[in-house]
């Protein structure tokens, strides 16, 4: 295998632990098989990334930028809270079956590690995706298109535990997917219409 | 170890398994694992269940079957849907907070398994929610209270993502627990009404 750059071999081995931690879980993945997936040895793994807890988080970071990236270009040019989470809801089906593998270590890693630094980083990622979505929120009630009593976190949240939930299933039981993002935004927007 | 009764033993190593799924995930914990921590030989266990997915899929039916049982019993005396979707939420926290090694478990394996057998069982608990939920929904669609331009099955799902998605949460980053379910289903209420 060719030498490559520190920031390629970076790259690499982070979409190598993907892979693995995708198909087997993180906890059951070793930074040795790791290694030997990528072509380097343990030693040279532990130059880019210290643990593979460390593999974990700058693959988590990754994965939250690229959301909060992808969410804020789709936005930018629309005015309206509503038409903006119409925008997310209408193009989620498509951004999680891109990002696929991480959402398999993301949500396998949240359901069954207990390592400190793991739920952190995860955390840290739902805590970007709170202040993001409570912000389309305070704008519509700030513009008078959403009622105003109601703590902003609420639909947020509502908005995570439907996009959390409607992932697992999209993801691992297609066969299931009787849910439509976009019909479900239009009765979240019942929900929240002044 | 005291020799078990065959109702017994399986039951005992339903719940060891449980807990070692929910801690090292069902992909990583083998059949050698559980039987020593139950204090028992391999043979012994595989006159109970022929395999790991076997018992696995003993977890499965068992869990969902107390779901349904709990949700049933909850409901039985309520006569409006939208008070019995308000009795279920209001004991959903705890709930889960009883069964959570099981959900671990159901969570785990839904994100990270990939086997057959495994996806198949956990599809049928989730067919079987769909169902309990959509007959909620028609009932209040027959009786005027909710509105019926939509098909039962949207509303179900909205509700089982959001319980996938706060369980995922509230078991596993409870400093972030910042949804009230109760809260939740009044927002879900709203944009259910006719």
């Amino acid at each position: 295998m060719p030498r490559l750059k520190a920031a390629q071999r970076r790259d690499q081995l982070m979409a190598v632990a993907t892979k693995l931690f995708a198909k087997w879980g993180y906890n059951a993945t070793t930074t040795a098989a790791i290694a030997e997936a990528a072509g380097v040895t343990e030693p040279i793994l532990y130059r880019h990334f210290s643990s593979k807890q460390e593999l974990f988080v700058a693959i988590t970071r990754a994965m939250s930028q690229h959301t909060l990236d992808y969410w804020q270009e789709q936005t930018e040019g629309i005015h309206g809270p509503a038409e903006k989470l119409r925008a997310i809801a209408k193009g989620f089906p498509d951004h999680i079956r891109k990002l696929e593998d991480a959402y398999h270590v993301l949500h396998g890693a949240l359901a069954t590690s207990r390592e400190r630094k793991v739920l952190a980083v995860i955390r840290e990622h739902y805590v970007e995706i709170e202040k993001f979505f409570a912000g389309i929120i305070i704008q519509g009630q700030s513009t008078g298109e959403f009622h105003k009593e109601m703590d902003p976190r609420l639909p947020a949240w509502q908005l995570i535990n439907i996009g959390i939930g409607y992932a697992m299933i999209a993801l691992n039981l297609p066969s299931l997917e009787h849910f439509s993002v976009e019909e479900g935004i239009e009765h979240i927007l019942r929900g929240l219409k002044a």
